[in-house]
């Protein structure tokens, strides 16, 4: 395999680093950027740039932002009472995509893990207990993961978050939509009985 | 869906624009910008913009080049007496997968298409014949595709380049590898009947 440019071969190699594209869709999107005219495509090496240069923290919730304070907690259209605790990032944009939250976030940026190094220091869990001390703030929904060390984490914050005396709440564990009972291991099924509620 | 930065979510529309890239991967695309360190994913910036900025047409055989002269015409190793007739840069990546094929290559720059005002003055036709006119050339493969106007073109090709005397021949047409007779249609099917070759 050799390519008559060498220029173009770099821009192979390069999407094909990321995450899922192997090297013919790699080839797919050079060859479209080959193609298309340069206003069209010039944004996507801006937008990259941008990304890596001007992105930084929401110095309220922690989140992904170019601004001082990100744009969902500038958004006067959001719930002020109600602040979704996550581990990551990526997890409000998986909660933004179920169009039904409207409250506020707070990015803890992972979870507690001792065998990784990362101890309740390492998260943002100062300013959480600041925030949830306000008095606006009616409930705390704790949305890290499932897994042990998201249950961990999920511990952790309802313990401190004790004294400010505000609500807390975890994001309920069951059966996912779709699924058979059959295919769900014991745990999964053991809290979705336990977090049965009543049908009218 | 609201995103906390607007950067982030420009980036998305961007990764979504590439072909085969809904916004689920775009978002993954996007987060894996984020987090990986800006010397691991700055040069897929960089090599969007170099393509578009760079690269040009090889002058000997139209392939894409930031040289005047492409990396396979330039090659030694390359055998000069073969010359691959492709319509498209895309056609020639094909080819070089196979990893069979070690002559040199000429790209039309497309098929002739009277429905679509494509004449064969719109193609590299003239430089052809004169390259194909060179004493080392000993016969030019057509490599344009199968569809009507890939054959229509080859037939002009192998007429433009009958006074030069260089052999000229046509890829074989026929049942695809792994393919069943049974899928395949009536046209194809009569053509791998014309083209079989003889099993010892």
């Amino acid at each position: 395999m050799q390519y008559s440019s060498k220029l173009l071969e770099l821009l192979v190699d390069e999407f094909a680093k990321l995450p899922g594209i192997g090297r013919k869709s790699a080839l797919r999107m050079a060859f479209y950027i080959l193609r298309r005219p340069a206003e069209e495509v010039l944004p996507l090496s801006t937008a990259i740039r941008d990304v890596k240069e001007k992105v930084t923290e929401c110095t309220t919730c922690g989140n992904i932002s170019e601004e001082p304070v990100c744009l969902i907690c500038r958004d006067p259209r959001r719930r002020r009472d109600v602040i979704c605790v996550v581990e990551n990032p990526v997890d409000v944009v998986a909660i933004e995509r179920t169009s039904t939250y409207r409250g506020l976030y707070h990015v803890l940026g992972g979870a507690i893990s001792p065998l990784d190094g990362v101890g309740p220091d390492d998260l943002r869990v100062a300013s959480l207990v600041t925030r949830a001390g306000e008095e606006e703030v009616e409930e705390v929904i704790v949305a890290t993961s499932a897994a042990s060390q998201g249950e961990a984490t999920a511990h952790y914050v309802a313990d401190v978050l004790r004294p400010t005396g505000v609500r807390v709440s975890r994001i309920a564990r069951g059966i996912p939509m779709g699924s058979d009972l059959e295919f769900a291991d014991s745990v999964t099924l053991q809290k979705a009985l336990e977090g049965r509620r009543l049908l009218t």
